[in-house]
């Protein structure tokens, strides 16, 4: 299978994102397309210049790629953090996401991602989910939503919404069960040793 | 409290590191020195040169120091991943970490960063672990080593090594319990809503 004919993910950098919300599930979906290339997928990441982000705890991270050179999404990963605050106003961006949600098979969100969609009107009447300070917050912005919390991402179909930062990485994982089957996503979880035990 | 008096954590980043490794233990530190500067402890991040880094699955990161303007580190976190095959041979970054060894309170490593320390002689003698595929490599380098296939994370003292990629979540929340008490480290797994729940 040529590069030409991958499907891609696409995980979104952007200044003052959480730093693990983009960072767990690219480890879960490069591990993935790293080792069983022929499944089809690749996975990058994009920002608004394609140069550096400034992460909301200060790790600085360079995407690969800028938001135009970027085409065809197959999967969109919206992180979260402090800069959604300012994105979910950002009225370029609301049209891309709106765009996106055309053409795109699948919108996933992290943590206050769901913020950012639910400003573009993607979480209209659907159930989603946010980071656990953030419930009466997605629900201000569009009251049609169902708001879940205690799930750590509630799939809506064509549209996922994960619980806050760490949830990311259980979201992943369960994409890749979609988009590859339970068998390989174990394998991934396997892969990345996830098999939590928070020792407190 | 003013910065100098602050004990800093600082994550070592090199090229080929798996991302997961370095960015787990990141976000929890992170999360814990921001939101509780009083607890008189900060974090860091550094490489050779102090610029950037490109991850074992193609994520590029900038250190914020070079190892050079780095002294005095209270915890030194070594990350693993491809990377680890040239740093157990690099007798340059094998004595760095013997010096380390002497100053810092804490040693530890994520997945194959245990491998680097078997090579630098610092886990002489004691309990360990490293990625789930690295046991026989990790005995070969130091057959004086015991590991301890099944463990999250092995707290020997001064030296704590971790199992592989995401195993390093887990073992940064103990260690801010250990820096600063058990109900700091609920308030940062809370935070980063550490609450796993891999889907399959």
């Amino acid at each position: 299978m040529n590069t030409t004919s991958r499907r891609t993910i696409g995980i979104l950098l952007f200044d003052d994102m959480e730093e693990l919300d983009a960072i767990g599930p690219w480890e879960v979906f490069a591990w993935w397309t790293d080792h069983f290339p022929a499944d089809g997928f690749t996975v990058t990441t994009f920002s608004t210049t394609g140069g550096e982000v400034t992460c909301a705890k200060g790790l600085v991270v360079r995407a690969h790629r800028r938001v135009d050179d970027v085409s065809g999404l197959d999967v969109l990963v919206h992180p979260g953090g402090g800069g959604t605050r300012r994105l979910a106003h950002d009225k370029r961006h609301l049209s891309w996401l709106r765009d996106q949600r055309r053409s795109a098979s699948l919108m996933a969100s992290v943590c206050t991602g769901a913020i950012v969609y639910a400003a573009a009107g993607l979480l209209r009447g659907r159930p989603a989910t946010t980071y656990h300070d953030d419930f009466d917050r997605l629900r201000g912005i569009d009251p049609t939503i169902t708001v879940r919390p205690g799930e750590r991402f509630v799939d809506d179909g064509d549209v996922i919404t994960s619980a806050g930062i760490s949830a990311g990485i259980d979201m992943a994982l369960h994409i890749v069960g979609r988009l590859a089957g339970p068998r390989r996503a174990r394998q991934v979880r396997e892969g990345i040793e996830y098999d939590p035990a928070p020792p407190l």
